[in-house]
């Protein structure tokens, strides 16, 4: 220890004590997160044990089974990935796609752009079918592509968290057999709160996060796949060029021979096992119910505000509304009101709709009456302080 | 809705609360997780803030400010990533090896391995020098390997966790850039609990863990680079292989920028902002004071029991003790009694060291003299009673 001396301080700050005086408290009505349900907060702070302790591996069973429920399917692979959704969604590309391979993508927001940036980086063929940001796919638009292009994969997003669009999936499936392609959907801000059916719809390979549906912290990201994706991932004739996301090595783990990995985030699974709860408890009738009913009576309030929404009501996304922004206000301003004198977040649009639309999320624990009656009652008595010229214009 | 009735029931299991009494009470003296500091489980259960909140903005730069004191250094891209260790162990392979590079790795435990394995997925062309399990590496030997083999980046551990052994690092950093090679070192089991001077000891890339020496619950792995090591990352001609883990994205949200990359695990960071915390708190030079002086009262009381220690005493690792387990006794059936009955875990060896050792953690919160006298005295009484045939033969 003869060093010690010389330890620098440069950087040793004292701070205080990480408390509810020091992080504010937030309503999260924005793309996400969203608020956690207490009772998993509670379940988050449990301290943790062993990530092979046999009191773990019963708890991985029980979180891989309530997936499935939630998931609606009987996938053998269901398991949280340890990162955010962002990280399952590499998963997606990184196992079952080799270099050269064609993958068809298609493009109607952010996170499109998102999985043709990942795919390239695995030297994917990729193709792209894009739509106006706010419009979605026609099931015969997707047939063409399919049958022209013949991909190995055809990915794409059911709910765009960056335009509040909610893609129809029915029969898409189907196509995807006969093309002898995988079905790969993103239902990051789907999941445990809008209809989705993974083996009814035949989607072979989905993921999505823990802090928009599930009520939980962001931190783990959900993901199934079926035999046909397996496959295809036996069939690899190279390594999975990402060792973190590999899945033969994850199912190893999550599988029944619970060979070390990596050590799980162990809080984490306990957050996610007590919002899974929760939701079988709940039941999924219910919840889809919830979110569709609070919805309806946001896009109702907006519009009786004189407020335009962004998406035509026959592809609303339930979970996230894209409002427009009043010609004549301040958007950022705005935001930045309710945050600030009524706690409360709201989301500016991302990437082609920043300053154009703002995004409010009602999703799982937040998907509640009282939210939707206090944010409109703010949108009816601040908003008019915020435009540029005139209040009459909306 | 029209589906709703179809829901699958299967899988809807109707499970109690997760509390205290279902996840039970551990004393984790294995090679981590380790147990939570109290304050930072606290601190992890608040109500998650947005991911570019003002509040979460300031508190990402308080932890990027103790990270830097922590790992002694005043490296600009320092910041936890979203993963567990291995995250950033494959950060710190995907983003500075470009296909064909060469990289040298010194194994000498099963984390050598997985650092050969990550590189052989990025192409990289891997020598390897290795060592007994239980032995270090001279400064000799490095030397002659650097120099002959004139490699890109040279990897070692820090704290072999498989082990139980600590490498001296002192003058490597030095020898690398004479050779022009980044210095690359897991410090998994070192940080925050052991004497580390990233800048002093001249390494240009580390990465760690949140749940040994930081106190935290798994789910973060903290990361530094230096200048050398931005200039590689700048000079890349292909894109990251891998988007989760690529560092020019990842620094600027972390960076002035800002600029969204993926969902932040933010209850986790909240975590790791109080584990850092207290390390400012009691300072580092009385820590790795506290690690030294618990690690050398085990060692003694577990000689003056008559058992072995499987690394000597010049390279024993005070975070992680690796002791024999004696030939008359079931390793795992000892374990196991002390896990069911006292609530204690401690580890069994890994790989090659497997049935040969027990590894008794003592890290961060945990390394305190009543854990230490608990779990002596608990090897005094208790280790007898799993002799096959004998008890006077430790």
């Amino acid at each position: 220890m003869t060093e010690t001396k010389l330890i620098s301080t440069l950087n040793k700050e004292n701070l205080p004590h990480l408390d509810k005086t020091y992080v504010p408290s937030r309503l999260l009505l924005g793309p996400g997160p969203s608020n956690a349900n207490p009772e998993v907060l509670k379940a988050l702070a449990l301290n943790p044990i062993g990530h092979l302790d046999e009191a773990y591996i019963e708890l991985m069973s029980e979180v891989q089974k309530l997936l499935r429920y939630t998931w609606q399917c009987n996938n053998r692979i269901t398991l949280p990935m340890s990162g955010t959704g962002s990280a399952a969604m590499e998963a997606s590309i990184a196992n079952f796609i080799e270099p050269g391979e064609k993958i068809l993508i298609a493009k109607k927001g952010y996170f499109g752009d998102r999985l043709v940036d990942m795919a390239s980086r695995y030297n994917a063929d990729v193709s792209v079918i894009e739509k106006e940001w706010g419009e979605a796919f026609t099931f015969e638009e997707i047939k063409y592509e399919i049958e022209t292009k013949k991909p190995v994969i055809f990915a794409i997003v059911h709910a765009e968290t960056s335009t509040g669009v909610l893609q129809p999936l029915e029969g898409i499936g189907d196509l995807c057999r006969k093309n002898n392609c995988l079905f790969l959907v993103d239902a990051v801000t789907s999941l445990g709160a809008l209809e989705l059916f993974i083996d009814d719809w035949k989607i072979d390979l989905a993921y999505s996060c823990s802090q928009k549906g599930l009520s939980c912290p962001p931190g783990l990201s959900p993901f199934t796949m079926n035999k046909r994706a397996e496959d295809k991932l036996s069939a690899r004739t190279s390594k999975v060029p990402n060792w973190y996301l590999d899945l033969s090595l994850l199912n190893r783990y999550w599988g029944s021979d619970r060979v070390y990995h990596h050590t799980a985030p162990v809080n984490m699974n306990f957050a996610i096992r007590e919002g899974l709860r929760l939701i079988a408890n709940e039941g999924l009738e219910n919840i889809w119910r919830r979110h569709n009913s609070n919805a309806i009576k946001l896009w109702k309030g907006l519009e009786s505000l004189g407020m335009d929404l962004h998406v035509s009501s026959e592809f609303r996304l339930p979970t996230l509304t894209t409002v427009k922004i009043p010609p004549a206000v301040d958007g950022d301003a705005y935001r930045n009101h309710l945050l600030k004198n009524f706690g409360i977040e709201i989301g500016n649009g991302l990437g082609a709709l920043s300053g154009k639309v703002w995004r409010i999320g009602l999703m799982g624990f937040n998907s509640n009456e009282e939210n939707v009656d206090r944010l409109l009652n703010l949108f009816d008595t601040e908003l008019k302080k915020f435009s540029i010229f005139d209040s009459s214009s909306f």
